[in-house]
């Protein structure tokens, strides 16, 4: 199979620049926006340049945006982690892969024409090494990733001479007391890495994937490459449709950010959708063949018992999380406790063999502004609390999901309990949406709520899509998601003072003070959309828009102004 | 000229009903959403349909979705103030109109292809009376508008057997107390009259208004009535191009709910753009012109003084407001005071023989997140406290605006500031915008400011559309920008608790967990394009969506536990 790559451009009036670790012989991509200088007339009529500092920014895109790489799709991108790992020398390299799953994959001909065109011998630790980032981290370890993710943070603080406190140092100390997670398996070397922590900034995933009802290995690779391009952070890959295993597989050889799944939907399809057929042996199948494909993170609905079951029937909407409402009915068919929550050491006792995060699924969450906050949430959520430390014990690092749908006034609730029930684990949350009454614009409904849960504290945000509760997002719904979680991501880095953050701002509004319009467009986080918006109604660069008309512009007015003052003052 | 009016549709799955007054003979137009019944399969086997209680919406569309009223754009619609107006005997109707400006056009025949059809004679108070919502509030006075407003409010309260406090005489109250004003000029009888208070629904306000660039009387009449339709509670014209006088009155002809102006826009255009030339004598026709005319609210900034143009050099954007940069800029050509602060006065002894109301400019917002809450804006923010007291002592009903670009973290202080610095008058805000580096987008990040200080405490949100600081809004900006913003209203109303708001979020939810699609579609902010994304992915009803498919339907798998729990207790 060939795929059709959309290839996505450079970011318009940037370079890609590669800034080198001091402790590791690392390099550090990112973007830097270069601007236009401020063009003024002096007292004798010449024209007076004066340059504006270029603005760095975080960078997600990886390799796609660097014009000196060529992207070939069906090779993957560059493995800039396995030399790093290999110099560890605490991992060993497998012949071949051990799932039971993945090997009946490969040895199925029929797929041959869908599959990745390479294979790479997966890793998994030495006997009696620890090797996930937590373990480094509590030994006073500090790992190429924990600088390489210190550096990203620091952007602009460097390139402007800034002081700040996030060095690779502080990175080891949040990871080591679990407030921070890199998510970094061995086997997905591709990816760059970054840190999940209050104290950092706010992250945002955005969730890709396949329905039986539509889309295909193609759709999916290039939304995955083009949500990196637009911004976000990690990618989950929520397939629950035809050839999951493979899928998967191509995403994560291009994917230069993380990539989680909830393993459960794979296990779900591998018994023809039957939940009662479900069973730990096939679970633990699962988990195996992704932590060697090199998925990052799992969603793991461990949290859902069976006595929460109960629960749910005051509620409007029952239980609205996928991998909650079956590990709820698989409780209640057998009459047993879940097995994730039985089995919860074991999984970790595979994960850190890989060093895959664990992303504590909130299977109780409310799906709607009628069931916030409510007894069955709560109740989840120290149960999620006793796990955490459970896989802390195991050097796995965690963090735990939230809601949901939450009016305004309850937001704050969920942040604080949650800090409280889980000891201080990255809080991950999907919106939360603050109505349910705009299907259509729910990335909107829930940007307000992101924005605010993120002020307070949450450490990653979950993208939620126009199309969310009506149909599968395409690639436009993906675009709209992921700037919609920009905004808020950004919106709640400025609230929270991050050092650094508001440098864009302030480079934005000088430009739009000076009419560069093409600075304006370079800064803005959709380059493109801002720049046709304009384009549509204007001939070339003026010095007003047409939303004002020349007579007005309040800020060529306000320039007028000081002109005057000026003049008076002369 | 015959205006080509794009006609809007009745609401689906809904009827536009009356409720009548208790103590006035007045029709309250609101919109029922009728659903269908809840369908479950019972112990026989056989369907068993439950009912589902229709849900009330504030219905800010007036007549246009009467499928009983016809529509004729070059007519106008139904005057149903005018009544109520003459009932109270206290305004004389002129012979014509008095200003000078007004009368010019008026005999300008140049101008008759596009003049709306059809002149009435305007009203204002007859001498001595005091005719404003205010005046009759502050002497024990229930109006017709007073009990219109108070059962819009309590549209699902009644009808569900809520007890709230929104009676006919608190609104009095508040209006009396000036925490609310109900905008209703007596020469805009078209109007539905609502409140703008902080105890009351967050209302919506949109800006429409062509410029010299762009637009036409046409485009702006049908964006008007299709803002009306989504749900903006009041319009401004902020027409700064051709045929300003024309166009207005062709709007406010057509105009369901209260609209309003920046008067010192068409007073510029007098003088051809030139803010040297503007003068008292030239405004104060211009507000003769417009009180003639129905505006029911003026953009006044009265509060922009010669002192303020100092302060602005420490600013990284100046000044953004076009109103507050035209009279810095005044003030600073003269040397001398603003004429808008020296007669204000005399504004308000204009506006009050009409009920037109003051929404006082802030011409020193911040135009960045650099600026927010800087002394500039707060020192004029003072000195809109100061000319709010004149107003009211002249019985003018008064909002104040407010910014702007504000991080979340500053928004708190502003309406904090707001309320004490202006005695209680409600609070007018534009977004407030949480990042500058948006553009293409803003009606995102504005909302995410407008949902935060609505649930603080402001009373009404002027809207921000994607096209924002780019071009000049068209039809389909004006959709998004008003759904975004209806979104932050109804988010801010679940927050601050309102009675009855939740109803529709609930009744949405059930709907949802019931697979009633086209309940779902009805229910919703936007059912046009809700339903659009279904439909392009789906073939008729079905118990899942594309985004999960059938075996991850969460919600269908939690109706069968919910099953599995009641089938073990049988």
């Amino acid at each position: 199979m060939e795929i059709n790559y959309m290839k996505v451009d450079s970011y318009p009036g940037s370079d890609k620049v590669y800034i080198d670790g001091k402790l590791f012989p690392i390099k550090v991509g990112m973007r830097r926006v270069n601007l236009t200088p401020t063009v003024t007339v002096g007292s004798d009529g010449n024209k007076v340049f004066a340059d504006n500092p270029a603005v760095y920014v975080y960078d997600t895109s990886g390799v796609y945006t660097d014009p000196n790489v060529e992207i070939d799709i069906n090779k993957g991108i560059k493995r800039i982690r396995e030399q790093w790992i290999a110099d560890r020398g605490d991992t060993v390299q497998l012949d071949g892969i051990t799932s039971e799953y993945g090997n009946q994959r490969l040895n199925d001909h029929s797929l041959d024409a869908i599959r990745f065109p390479i294979r790479h011998r997966p890793l998994k630790s030495r006997d009696g090494k620890h090797i996930t980032q937590m373990a480094y981290a509590k030994a006073g370890i500090i790992t190429a990733e924990m600088e390489y993710a210190a550096i990203r943070e620091n952007m602009n603080n460097e390139a402007c001479g800034i002081e700040t406190y996030i060095t690779p140092e502080f990175v080891r100390q949040e990871v080591a007391a679990g407030r921070a997670i890199i998510p970094a398996n061995v086997n997905h070397p591709e990816a760059e890495p970054m840190v999940i922590g209050s104290k950092f900034l706010v992250k945002l995933n955005t969730n890709i994937g396949n329905s039986a009802l539509s889309s295909s290995i193609e759709e999916e690779v290039n939304k995955a490459v083009w949500s990196c391009y637009w911004g976000g952070d990690t990618l989950m890959d929520l397939s629950t449709g035809n050839n999951i295993h493979e899928t998967r597989e191509w995403i994560i050889r291009n994917c230069p950010v993380p990539m989680g799944t909830v393993p459960i939907y794979q296990a779900l399809e591998k018994v023809n959708g039957r939940v009662k057929d479900l069973t730990w042996e096939i679970y633990r199948d699962t988990l195996i063949e992704q932590c060697e494909q090199g998925v990052d993170y799992f969603t793991i609905h461990a949290g859902v018992l069976r006595a929460h079951a109960e629960l749910i029937g005051s509620r409007l909407t029952g239980v609205v999380s996928r991998g909650g409402s079956i590990m709820s009915q698989w409780c209640v068919l057998h009459n047993r406790e879940s097995f994730l929550y039985e089995h919860f050491a074991d999984i970790c006792d595979i994960l850190n063999q890989y060093d895959v995060a664990i992303s504590l699924g909130d299977g109780m969450r409310p799906g709607c502004i009628h069931d916030a906050n409510d007894r069955a949430q709560f109740m989840e959520l120290d149960v999620l609390g006793e796990l955490t430390k459970i896989a802390w014990e195991k050097d796995v690092q965690v963090i735990i999901e939230g809601p949901g749908h939450i009016p305004m006034q309850k937001i704050r609730e969920n942040m604080d309990r949650q800090l409280s029930s889980c000891h201080g684990a990255p809080f991950y949350t999907l919106g939360p949406l603050t109505t349910d009454i705009a299907p259509g614009y729910d990335h909107i409904t829930s940007a307000i709520g992101a924005a605010q849960i993120g002020w307070y504290g949450t450490a990653m945000i979950c993208y939620v899509t126009p199309k969310e509760h009506l149909s599968l997002p395409n690639l436009e719904d993906v675009r709209n998601g992921v700037i919609a979680y920009k905004i808020a991501a950004h919106a709640a880095d400025l609230a929270k003072g991050f050092p650094g953050a508001q440098l864009r701002d302030d480079a934005m509004s000088k430009a739009r003070y000076e009419f560069r319009w093409k600075d304006q467009f370079n800064l803005s986080l959709d380059p493109a959309r801002a720049r046709q918006y304009y384009v549509e109604t204007h001939n070339g660069n003026s010095k007003f828009c047409t939303m004002c008309g020349p007579n007005f512009c309040a800020m060529r007015l306000s320039q007028d102004i000081a002109n005057c003052i000026a003049d008076d003052v002369k």
